[in-house]
C-alpha cells in the first residue's frame, strides 16, 4: 500500500484548483490515494497552515506525504522543499514558515530542495503561477508512488536554514505555568502556549481549581479560579474551564459562551497567562 | 473489499478536524476508504443530521459504516453507540437523536454502546473534546477494517432506549393526506411529512391537480389547486407544483421562485397541510 | 485499475446530495474511486461549469469519467449525454452548454444520449428531481466500472448538434493579439480570450514590455506598457503584469491588488483587449 497524499492550501473550494492537484497525482500513479485537510486557510496565512498541520500530521500513518501550499511568493524565489519529519512522514511545501510548529512539536529530520529540472511537471512549464499542482503535488506524487527516493527529491540543506516563525514557549515548573495566549478557536476559546503534556508535567490534576491570570502590558484582565477538567461540559453554562484541547495545547473556554468576547480580548493584543496552584 | 466509512458532522471545513478523523481511520487500516457527507450541519442541529442521514444512507451499499457527529454533549454523559440498521449498514454516533429518521424509515435492528476501554484511541486519552476522532471514527474504523466484530463494539441495549426526537406522521387515506410542513430546502420549497411511497399509496396520479391547503392554528394560508408532477420544470415560472423529492418526502415548490417567502411561512411556526382529490 | 469518477455541480456542500452521487457509484462497484472538482458552481451557471472543466480535465489521466451537473432543466427535455473527448476522457452531463470550452480546447470525438431505460437508477424512478444521482452519476459509474461499453450508453448523435455557448476567439498575428476580457478570477485579475499557446505563437518573449489597451464601445480604459512575465511576483506591488495562467488563458493582474477594481471594469460590460509589441 502506497502512502496517502494529504493536501491543504488557501485556494478555496469554489474552483478546479484543488482537483487539478489531485488529478496530477493520479496522472503519476492512479493507485495513489489523495485526501484533503482544508483549502480554506485564510489567504497567505502561513502561521495558520503551520498550526493546522501540527495537530493533523500525528493523526495519519507514518510515511504519509503532506502537501501544504500557502505561498505568497509563488513564481519568485523561496525554496520549494520536502521535509522528512522525525515521525517518518513528509511535508512538501514552500519553505516559508510552514514547518514552524512541526519542527517544534515533532522535529524535522532532514530537508531537501525540490530539483525543478527533474521533479516539476514539464507539460505546464510555461505556467509559473500554480506550483501547488506543477511542483508540490507533482513531486509529492512521485515520492509517494516510489518513482523517486527521498534523496532524489533534490539537494539536502541544513535543517538550521529552515524558515521558522517566532513561537512562544511556556515556562513550566511544578504547579506553575507562565505562557501566552497564542490564538482563538472559532468559538472564542483561548489557546494557551502550553502543550497538553507540559501541563501534565506541571502536576495539575483533573478536577483541581487553578488560579488563572490573564494580563496585557498595562493591566490584569482576569485573575480568578478556573476548574481544570476534561471538557467544557463539566462546568455550568457561561462558566470558564481549562482543558487539554485536541490541537495539543491547553485551552481556556466558557461553556456555550465566547471566552474572548466575554473578557474583551482582541487578536492584535498580546496577553500573558499564568496558571498556578491556588496555594502558590 | 472493506466497507467504506462515510462521515458527517458540524465541524465545518476550515480546520484540520475532519482530516484528523480520516487519518485515524487510515491509521487503523490504510486500505479503508473514507468519504464525507457534509461537515456543514448547523452547530448542534441533531435533527438536521438525522434528516440528512435518512436520504443518504440508502444511496450507499449495505454494510457501509456511517459516522455522524453532532454532539453538544461531548465529554459528558450520553451513550456513544453503533446502530446496526435493517438494511445492513451501521451508524456510529452519539445516541442523542441522530437515529430518529433512520429508525422510522429504515429501522434499527440492534444497538450497542461503544466500550471506551477497548474501542477508544488511547494515545489521546487525556483529550476529551474530540470524540469524533478518538471514539467515533476510531471505533468505526475498527469495525470497517474487521478488527472487531459488531458484537465487540460493546454491550447491546434495547432498541426501545434509543433517543428519538418527535416526528410527525401523515394520515393517509385514498385521495386524502393530512400532514405537516416538516422543513424547507435552501430554495424555500416546503417539505411535507408524507413519504413519497405513502403519496403513491393515496392513489394520486402524476398530472393530477390536487387541492392543497396550508394552515396555522389561526388561519388558512392557502387553499388552491396545485399540479402533482415529476418536477418543478412541469409548471410555468412562479407557479406552484407538488412532486416526490429526492429526500424521500413530498415537496411543494414554486418553479424558480421561493414558496416559503411567497406565502410568508416561517421556520418557527407549525403548519398543517391537507392534500386531496378535488372531488373530496 | 478502473478510471476515477470526478464530479462537479452547483449543489453546494451543506447537504447529502453530493454524498448520494458518490454512494450510487459505490453501489455499482465498490472499487470505483470518486473525487470532486467543486460543488460550489454558482446556481445554473453553465458557462462557469464549462470553464472549470476545460482546465481541470487535462490534469487527470486519459479515460477519467467526469460528471458535471449544472442543470436548470432537470426533469424536463434536454439531452442527458456522455461525450467522449479527443484525449480519451469522458464527460457525463446534460447537453446544455457544458461542453462549450472542452469542445473548443480538446475536442469532442463522439457524443451519445443516455438511454434512460437501461442506464437510469430504477429504484428511485418516481423521483425526477435528482438526475445528478439517478442518471448522471449512475451512468458514469456503469461506464467507469466496465458494466457497459461507451456504445451501450445510448444512441450516438452528431457532434454538430452539441449545445455550445458563444466563445470569443482571439485574432493572433506576429507581435499583435486582438481579444476580449472573458472573465475575472476571485482576485480581480482579468482573463483574456487568448490561449497561453497562442500567445507564444505571437512571438512574445518573457521579460518584454508589451503595449496593452483595453476599451469598451465608447472609450479607451487603459493604454500602457505592461510587463509580460512568469507571474505577478515579478513586478512591484500594485503594478500590472501579463502572464500565462493556470486556467490556460493569458491573464492581466495587478500584484497584490485588484486589476478589475483599479480600472473600474464591470462584469456586464464587454471589453476589447489589444496586446502588441511597442514598435507596432
Amino acid at each position: 500500500m502506497k502512502p496517502a497524499i494529504v493536501m491543504q492550501s488557501d485556494f478555496g473550494i469554489d474552483s478546479g484548483l484543488v482537483a487539478c492537484m489531485h488529478g496530477i497525482c493520479k496522472m503519476i500513479d492512479p493507485q495513489l490515494e489523495t485526501y484533503d485537510i482544508t483549502h480554506q486557510i485564510p489567504a497567505f496565512q502561513i502561521r495558520e497552515a503551520s498550526y493546522c498541520l501540527q495537530y493533523t500530521v500525528p493523526c495519519w500513518p507514518s510515511g504519509t506525504v503532506f502537501v501544504s501550499v500557502v505561498d505568497p511568493g509563488v513564481g519568485t524565489s523561496r525554496r520549494a522543499s520536502v521535509a522528512k519529519l522525525k515521525n517518518g512522514s513528509y511535508v512538501v511545501t514552500p519553505d516559508n514558515g510552514t514547518l514552524t510548529f512541526l519542527h517544534d512539536m515533532i522535529g524535522v529530520e532532514e530537508i531537501r530542495e525540490i530539483d525543478e529540472k527533474t521533479n516539476r511537471y514539464q507539460k505546464t512549464k510555461n505556467v509559473s503561477v500554480f506550483h501547488g499542482r506543477d511542483l508540490f503535488a507533482y513531486c509529492a506524487a512521485k515520492l509517494a508512488a516510489g518513482k523517486i527516493t527521498y534523496e532524489e527529491v533534490g539537494p539536502e540543506y541544513p535543517v538550521e536554514e529552515i524558515i521558522l516563525h517566532e513561537l512562544h514557549h511556556a515556562e513550566v515548573t511544578t504547579g506553575d505555568v507562565k505562557a501566552m495566549i497564542q490564538g482563538y478557536d472559532p468559538f472564542g476559546s483561548a489557546e494557551v502556549s502550553v502543550r497538553n503534556e507540559e501541563f501534565v508535567q506541571a502536576g495539575f490534576q483533573l478536577g483541581e481549581r487553578l488560579r488563572v491570570s490573564v494580563s496585557d502590558a498595562k493591566r490584569v484582565i482576569l485573575d480568578k479560579e478556573i476548574l481544570y477538567e476534561r471538557s467544557f461540559g463539566y462546568v455550568p453554562k457561561g462558566e470558564d474551564v481549562l482543558f487539554q484541547d485536541l490541537a495539543l495545547f491547553v485551552t481556556i473556554a466558557s461553556n456555550e459562551a465566547n471566552f474572548k468576547e466575554k473578557y474583551g480580548l482582541c487578536e492584535e493584543q498580546q496577553y500573558k497567562v499564568r496558571i498556578r496552584r491556588t496555594n502558590k
